[in-house]
């Protein structure tokens, strides 16, 4: 698969899932809700500090982060780990407006956090072959900035209602 | 959720998410297609004896298996380990008919193999909520036979042609 056809694949997924060990050292999978990319290698995660992963992945940030397309037979693993992330600036990007029912304390309500997964390699399966992203795959974009791709996908096709 | 609402998330899901810790040491995802069920502690896959996940399963075989309804937002992880079955019963059961493809020399092609496996625990989450699976529900059907889930399910809604 091309650079372009993997980042189209990571765009339209509006959900991912974390492999990582829990606390228990089990192998343990959370699919999560998955759309602010920086290029095939970052990605970023809202989610509650208190949750069983978040606290697994500060012990244990080893982890992979998989995307994928069970009707078009297309699948992404990339390898890394997570970084959590309390800074105002990754609040406020990835806050939306009525989050305040989640996290009623607003925008710096000590159980909002944000989790971003460094990837260092990877590999792709789709129905006609599977293979490794080479660096270059993965870092094209590391000096841009994140960016919605979903949102972004559904601008371009018209379809704005579709916005999370 | 009830062991039935938790039996239709699995028995209509084609496919799932197994969670492993490949060769390299590294926390690892592969999503397959997954049909064949005995209740929710049991589950068979079929595949290539010589893919990269089932060499790491053979050497480590804890692992998690993961189905999930991300538009229901409906997830399970079933928490246990992956036993490689190469019985001609295994081999029967899963073997449909143009699989000759895959396995060139058919139902006992050395490359052909089924993993079965074996959950001790499981973890469930939904929009309104998230729990622990008892030993009960885990257990229930032990003695049950393997069923395609997928296939029952379009038989009982009269949608014959949906039946992969």
């Amino acid at each position: 698969m091309t650079r372009e056809e993997l980042l189209h694949l990571v765009n339209r997924s509006l959900f991912a899932a974390i492999g990582y060990t829990d606390a228990q050292g089990r192998q343990n999978i959370r699919r999560v809700y998955c759309v602010w990319h920086k290029g095939l290698g970052r990605h970023l995660i809202s989610t509650n500090f208190g949750s069983c992963h978040v606290q697994s992945l500060i012990r244990q940030g080893n982890a992979c982060l998989y995307f994928s397309d069970d009707a078009a037979f297309e699948g992404l693993c990339l390898y890394g780990r997570f970084e959590i992330r309390t800074e105002r600036f990754y609040r406020e990007l990835l806050w939306n407006a009525g989050d305040e029912k989640y996290y009623p304390q607003g925008m710096n309500d000590p159980d909002y956090c944000v989790l971003e997964f460094l990837a260092d390699s990877g590999r792709y399966y789709r129905f006609d072959g599977k293979g490794d992203l080479t660096d270059e795959m993965l870092n094209a974009d590391a000096d841009s900035r994140y960016e919605n791709g979903y949102a972004s996908l559904a601008d371009a096709e018209g379809d704005s209602d579709a916005v999370p």
